[in-house]
């Protein structure tokens, strides 16, 4: 039973040299979504109406079992990049944007970070 | 003998949906850097004198043999996060801050992104 976690763990790789104990949390949560699949039902969610879809609604995009995929949308919600909710007989997935934003802030370099004003 | 390729391979996963083929090459590429080790040998070599590092100065603070960080190098190296130059007897090692903002760009959700002017 992993909790989702999303808080942001470590400042910009290439800005502040990263602990072995960040490194370790962050490398867990890129491993998540470091596979193909995950990476469609991510898009696919997000593109869905509201934003959300259904598990339903997923396997055909995917062209995978209900099981499979719902094992690949356990691993995205443990790693905290998606959420769910049961309504009805169904199960409904919604992306952290936070959470892949906050992965996003870790790789950007201070090549591609705004300059800070005035400077 | 993988070539280097740090092309941008997608748009932001959330903006549009991502084919099975870029899922593939952007999960090769998070892959490389989803690991403990490596993300600290990027975060060191980033922090180094002129943004570049020996392999015989990385081994003292990741603390492993010379093989092992050769090896970890070597899969961001062919990742394209890493560039390598011979100088002497010592392989040097920097950065390539496009690749690691490339893929930045693909895990940014619109939630992050700059509005577009008068938006």
């Amino acid at each position: 039973m992993s909790t989702p976690d999303a808080t942001p763990c470590c400042a910009p790789l290439t800005r502040e040299t990263i602990s072995a104990d960040d490194a370790a949390t962050l490398a867990v949560r890129l491993k998540a979504i470091a596979e193909p699949t995950r990476l469609r039902l991510l898009s696919l969610i997000a593109a869905g109406d509201g934003g959300e879809m259904c598990v339903c609604d997923l396997t055909g995009p995917v062209g995978l079992s209900q099981p499979t995929v719902s094992h690949h949308l356990k691993v995205l919600v443990d790693a905290g990049v998606l959420t769910r909710e049961k309504r009805g007989v169904n199960m409904f997935y919604t992306v952290v944007p936070s959470a892949l934003d906050s992965l996003a802030v870790v790789l950007t370099t201070s090549a591609a970070a705004p300059s800070p004003a005035g400077a």
